[in-house]
């Protein structure tokens, strides 16, 4: 493979705990996803995934998703933070807006297995979807983010066909959506299939603002953010404390971990809103809500003190 | 930073689990060390860092390791396998010599505070030593490696001018060692500085192979090998289970882990002798050896299986 490597400036952080690093936990209670609301957001990130608006059946760790939006009113007051919630339909589009969110994320798998698991839905019926969450979303002056799930490999059926993918970033654009990202589901993905992926990406989207989504399952997750920074992507997903592992694994690795991205970028001569100590704080704050270890780097390692 | 990036066809891994991994931990039998051996060499690995021959009250870990060096002969004979052992003096490399090892690793500080806490020398009086220890070698058909300590951040004194680095490398090509390798001794560089450190290193070797050692500490290592081996690095030192983190860290990483490094060059089409499935094995008899987690990501996920 040769390729030409630029980095940007600065990366968008969007700090995931909240929704993607809590979703598979125990259910914690709303004081304790307050606390580590206000740690987040003393970290500086401009951008917080606050919760999702699905079936609390099928995630119950999400189910106060409408009275963790009220908690958010306060924070946008005092600071320069974009709060979202994910979706996986119109409904979810719907009460996402009624309570109060301004800025959606609505996932899309790239595999109809993946879809049918996840949602009920063709991967094609749910792409058909994003149309109409388009239209909720613009009566209300409200940022649509389609996710791709399953970008690179599907649990279910193996490696994505790249062209499923890039079939669904068309039609997100053609929809008008305002945010395109790609999401490393199930944590297999590694650098040269990043690179490969979104090169294929960028083409279709134009100006879009284009994001990616890792796991660390694998060990691979910082060297395939590194790999998708050098290949054009703007924002990085993250979880302080790579909150996110299964629960049932202890020590696994779930997202890519806020404070161990921050410290690379850093290293990179490349700009972002977090704070590092903030983050290892927030971090730590998390860890104590779920009551077991996380495996970030950071937080056993702690920063590089020099000198 | 705008480079030309490409992927090698293959790369050497050197596993070091029985070197670098258990020097800091607390001395297990040397029977228990065999059993490691054992599941290291069925990886198919073709290099192995055996031991080193340095100071028994500094390292107890290896103070075994003439005793060890007995128990290679019989790999020797029933595998194509090149065993090692680290030295840091002349006398050292005597003693590996003597005890059958044809093929040692010197290790020079870039750094003198660290090259002075290591070894009581400056990293010049180190560095003069190659000459001695290259002749030794040259008496008995032993390979020399050339390994740089420090060679981005020093614990003492701060990031290592790159200059002193490629002072050292100028020394050791110029006393006709057979191979050199920059290591990251405390786990704090990431892939922009890996880059150009290479980048500065490698037009100065000719045709000498060139080596890198990462740990995983801030959890940029695999970050930092990826981008070792796009700047052309083709031999990496890992450790099976991601051994080599402080003891009094539980959970800590080490050295890179053999198995997830494995899984990510196999998925960048790079090929490597290493058994993903066996190294996953070894991973798990180091581990019940050491009587603690490793933080090994594969030891956890388990390879991908897909479909």
């Amino acid at each position: 493979m040769t390729g030409e490597m630029t980095l940007p400036g600065k990366v968008d952080i969007r700090e995931v705990c909240l929704r993607d690093g809590l979703q598979i936990e125990k259910p914690i209670p709303l004081s304790a996803k307050v606390a580590i609301l206000e740690a987040i957001v003393a970290t500086g990130v401009r951008e917080v995934e606050a919760t999702a608006f699905v079936s609390p059946s099928k995630v119950p760790a999400l189910a106060d998703a409408a009275e963790l939006a009220q908690e958010l009113d306060r924070y946008r007051a005092s600071h320069d933070v974009e709060f979202s919630a994910l979706v996986a339909s119109p409904n979810g589009a719907k009460r996402a807006i009624a309570a109060g969110l301004r800025s959606i994320e609505y996932v899309v798998s790239a595999s109809d297995a993946h879809s049918h698991a996840n949602v009920g839905r063709t991967s094609a019926e749910a792409t058909g979807q994003i149309a109409e969450i388009a239209a909720i979303a613009a009566d209300s002056n409200t940022s649509v983010e389609v996710i791709i799930a399953t970008a690179w490999d599907c649990p279910f059926a193996g490696p994505t066909d790249p062209q499923r993918v890039l079939a669904i970033v068309s039609a997100a654009v053609g929809f008008g959506v305002n945010r395109i990202a790609v999401a490393d589901t199930i944590g297999t993905t590694t650098p040269r299939r990043v690179s490969s992926l979104i090169s294929q990406v960028r083409p279709l989207i134009g100006d879009l603002p284009l994001g990616a989504h890792f796991h660390n399952t694998r060990g691979a997750g910082l060297a395939s953010a590194y790999a998708a920074v050098q290949s054009g992507v703007t924002r990085l997903d993250a979880s302080v404390g790579g909150l996110g592992g299964c629960p049932f694994a202890p020590g696994a690795s779930g997202n890519i971990a806020t404070e161990d991205l921050v410290y690379l970028l850093r290293d990179s001569d490349i700009a972002v809103d977090v704070d590092l100590s903030a983050a290892i704080d927030a971090a730590r704050i998390a860890q104590d809500a779920v009551g077991h270890d996380l495996p970030s780097a950071l937080l056993r390692a702690g920063d590089r003190i020099l000198g």
